[in-house]
């Protein structure tokens, strides 16, 4: 009898499940039995959240019992107590015992770890690295995190909280993030904080970001506007989405410099902004890691299925 | 029979020998059944450390033959090769086959590696580190280097050049170092470096540093003397001592972030310094990690002899 695998990935916006098996993970390319993903209205809250989930997995599941479940939590969670500690996008969510919450509903052993921890797992079995054992993978998106994969396994840290390059201090002068450091990577490189900067330079000095406020058209100025004004060469932009990579490039060759690993696998929506953007990170990491120290640095293969499929493989340790 | 273990550390100025056995090592104080240390000359070269080395260990071990011998090198030399691959204290050692001419003196195993993988084991396995499987064993004395324990091991990385804290950026906008990079650690903390930033600010202001230039008295200013006048009240020395404990600090904090492990060992010259640097160190390196990461930042406890110590387990390892 095959032994099903539910994966659950709470993605703040977006709510995923799919089932699959651990004969289909055993496989070259593993398929999804069933998939499906529901956005999160706006005014959705934890227990909100949750019954949705929970209802999904459901239908997915029909009359069959999956064997063990596993889940990604796109805010920080605790995999040793199998608790969400927090959302930064959804309300309700302080210290909620999910792992407790689905073993009893669906009656099966669950694990649950945050977003960064399991795309690292996706990434490493399924994705961009599959032929190596040691690899960071960072997502760089409203947030900056990261999960750390040695010896083929996740390094969580003794408080499960290893892998946080977005509180890397790399430019201690800089400015300030809302952990009350300076200069972290995710004060520099996350997709809002850049926005932020651009609109605050823009109303600072009009002339140099012209196409930066036409591709805007008074509406709110994105990540995204932020990087196609930069191709397109505004002054503003550019200069924001470079300093934002040489940070993260920072980051990534300092790491290297820590554990001479060979391989860093970027995710996340920042990660679209296209060469002018990964040039930058590549051209930083490199810099700063010492000669002798070789890596790539690569996108993500699995894209916004990679929690998903991370998930999976928990759930796959369960058994 | 005893199996017995020999245990050479070529520290550049210091050459240092030392044999003991396996059985010593199990036991919970193990002591050298027999230890010999002597300069080496400043006119030394590679061809001649080798051969003194060599005349120490024979004259430890007598009619003996150890079992195996593990070595300790202070500068870059590569743990799989068994290769030094370069002195910055003494000429000669450019891709020198360590490993296996000793292994043609003696005719047993050897293995060899530097100074700070080697000295993190001495500490992890009879030192401050005991009683912990992970830490970061840093030395801050003529440069700075790191040797990093996870999960009870060393942990060298794919091209054997893992804990490389020294040149891990802190200030991109800081000092230019050595290895061409602005403000690696190793630039700002390390006991030279601080040395020539003081004698240059002197030159600079004198009004500034008198206290320091009272105490240097016309010789030059050493690590020892800035740390000295530091303590004294000398703004100079003081403002040099202070920004290099910080920048250490912020590489012990963005390593902590980065792998939330429990314990840092400091090592070396520098952590002579007195409570003023250690305190600046310690409180740098906490508010650079998050407040979930616990850690402790102590002194190593086997002071010259770590390395000497983890050259003996790198012997044990080849039984």
């Amino acid at each position: 009898m095959h032994k099903q695998l539910l994966a659950f990935d709470f993605g703040g916006t977006k709510l995923s499940a799919a089932t699959t098996s651990a004969e289909e993970l055993a496989s070259a390319r593993p398929n999804w039995t069933s998939k499906r993903r529901v956005f999160s209205p706006p005014g959705a809250d934890a227990a909100y959240d949750l019954q949705t989930m929970t209802a999904l997995g459901q239908e997915l599941l029909g009359a069959q019992r999956p064997s063990a479940i596993g889940v990604s939590f796109g805010g920080p969670a605790d995999f040793s107590s199998g608790r969400v500690l927090r959302s930064d996008h959804v309300p309700g969510w302080q210290n909620v015992p999910l792992q407790a919450a689905l073993e009893e509903t669906f009656g099966v052993p669950v694990r649950i770890d945050n977003d960064a921890n399991v795309g690292a797992l996706g990434e490493a079995k399924l994705g961009a690295g599959r032929r190596t054992p040691d690899l960071f993978y960072i997502t760089i998106s409203t947030g900056v995190g990261g999960g750390l994969i040695l010896n083929g396994r996740l390094w969580r840290g003794l408080h499960g909280l290893a892998g946080e390059i977005g509180h890397v201090v790399v430019d201690p002068g800089g400015p300030t993030c809302l952990c009350g450091k300076r200069g972290c990577v995710e004060r520099l490189a996350s997709g809002p904080y850049m926005s932020q900067d651009a609109r605050q330079e823009l109303a600072r000095s009009p002339e140099n970001g012209r196409i930066l406020a036409d591709l805007a058209g008074g509406k709110p100025i994105t990540g995204e506007i932020v990087a196609r004004a930069a191709v397109a060469g505004d002054e503003i932009a550019r200069k924001i989405l470079l300093r934002g990579a040489r940070a993260l490039g920072l980051g990534i060759g300092n790491t290297a410099n820590l554990l001479d690993i060979p391989l860093f696998v970027l995710g996340g929506g920042v990660t679209r902004a296209g060469s002018l953007w990964w040039d930058e990170v590549r051209r930083s990491a490199r810099s700063t890691a010492l000669a002798g120290i070789k890596f790539e640095v690569v996108p993500a293969a699995l894209a916004d299925d990679a929690p998903l499929w991370g998930a999976a493989f928990l759930a796959q340790s369960l058994l």
